[in-house]
């Protein structure tokens, strides 16, 4: 959740001109997103006399980490993706046929504005629906043009370090994607049951479909309070993977480890942000210490929890 | 800007179930507020077969400094200015009637979502709105039937101890109404030079309307990079002011003063804010010196830029 820059009226409005989108009518700062500021910004199309019809759409100016040779990556990606019927923002073209702009140097992009709510508490119904938006998109990345290296997390190397068994381990031979790698429930919209957005997708690489999927699995299934795992979300996560995509018999085999990797890249990359994050950044910090606890259950109980039913 | 508290969708749904504005469809935390944290929700009416009309809502839950018993004063003022045509945000009111509810024993509101962008470089012609819309505040905040003490801001007595011949001279006999007290330019919505909304009504209570459109005046018309004052803002909001209320000579006269204690006040405000604000909070904190500057300004020249063309 970050807002890191002020944005004018006068500057947004002006943007906003560059694309055939309508005017300004509304701009807010909204708490979404790590590494980017975010506005939720409304516009209206007048229709001679009265008021037109408003649209809303998101503004994301990109801050940190993400090297901005890559965006054209990420922004191309959203499009494919939404050209192939899953569930994400496509992105809105400016008048000269780009996704991207700057402001005072900083890239920006103009996203589509998704209806639907994180799940704070997530059902085994709506886990099932993450794992199928999931594999939907594991399987339309596959012919998807762009490349971008599997670099996974600047974190993850760093993280397995940490656990030299899981390094050693490390499969590389499973079968790849371009995967989202970041799904935890803030960057999923739902309503009710139905997944109306996957969002935040700058962690998007060429990768293991199957790590994806562990990814998902560390950061859906564990109880909020508690942090209690949650075998009902578990299943339904990984059946509602497989209502559109099998996993293979090396895949399954391999999710204990994968999700422990995916562990140590959280416990990393937080304790990171924890020691990066400027004092004045609206940004709320996470704990990496969950995920120490994670990473824990499943070198534990990892094999039982994914062995096949 | 602020959002303190994290609330879950679950939570957010059946909080909007209580009023008769359809089903939450998007819920985003903003970048608003000091005070509070704060939500723009999007409702969607079902209306049978396809898609209703959405309608947006901002939900504001009231965090700190604010006296719950207080909020019946605050919100019933936004309806009263709202039903005298000024330029405010209505509060909505649940099924039963009442215009305040409690989360996890926090008190909450949902208040009317107004189009429009704060200014960060006012235009003399916004002023002049801004000025307008002041006014006619102050016109229907003298039949409002609830009463809240002069107290302005704690920061005041304090502020006005650090200059004892501020508070010597401070007038107590101006014309008096309901007074907003903090409108600067993040509290003001603008579609162009048109107010559609003045928001943040948290400071407002009975007092002098001079004193009013003084801390607007403190707020307003210095340019924010250079901290310069803009003598053409200054002529146009007081112009915009009198344009719906002539200031009495007495008011006129006082102007000065009240400017340097508005100045004083946030001096004393933002300090405390500086210190007291979470490391957690996504909230950005404003330096408090800026107001020094501005203090000494209106100490110096202050009786001339008042002074009636």
């Amino acid at each position: 959740m970050a807002v890191y820059t002020t944005l004018g009226a006068e500057t947004l409005a002006e943007l906003v001109a560059a694309y055939d989108v309508g005017e300004l009518v509304s701009a807010k700062g909204i708490a979404e997103g790590v590494s980017n500021s975010n506005w939720l910004i409304e516009t209206r199309r007048s229709n001679g006399r009265s008021h037109g019809a408003t649209s809303r759409f998101i503004l994301t100016m990109y801050e940190r980490r993400i090297d901005v040779n890559e965006l054209p990556f990420f922004l191309d990606l959203l499009d494919h993706l939404a050209a192939h019927g899953c569930a994400v923002p496509a992105t809105i073209h400016d008048r000269e046929g780009a996704s991207l702009r700057n402001i005072d140097g900083k890239a920006v992009a103009l996203i589509q504005f998704l209806p639907g709510v994180s799940p704070s508490r997530p059902t085994p119904a709506q886990a099932e629906a993450v794992g199928a938006a999931l594999a939907k998109v594991h399987l339309a990345g596959r012919d998807f043009p762009g490349k971008r290296a599997d670099r996974l997390d600047p974190a993850l190397p760093e993280a397995l370090a940490l656990a030299a068994e899981v390094a050693a381990r490390w499969p590389t031979d499973l079968p790849r994607s371009i995967i989202h790698s970041d799904l935890f429930p803030d960057n999923v919209l739902m309503l009710g049951q139905e997944v109306t957005g996957l969002i935040d997708f700058y962690f998007a690489c060429d990768g293991l479909m199957a790590y994806d999927l562990a990814v998902t699995h560390a950061a859906w299934c564990f109880d909020k309070p508690g942090g209690l795992f949650d075998a009902a979300l578990g299943e339904a996560l990984v059946a509602g993977y497989e209502s559109v995509r099998l996993l293979d018999h090396a895949e399954r085999a391999a999710l204990p480890l994968l999700a422990q990797g995916a562990c140590l890249r959280f416990v990393a990359s937080r304790a990171e942000d924890w020691l990066d994050t400027p004092p004045g950044a609206q940004v709320q910090r996470k704990d990496p210490m969950d995920f120490v606890r994670r990473w824990r259950f499943y070198r534990e109980q990892g094999d039982a929890i994914f062995a096949k039913r």
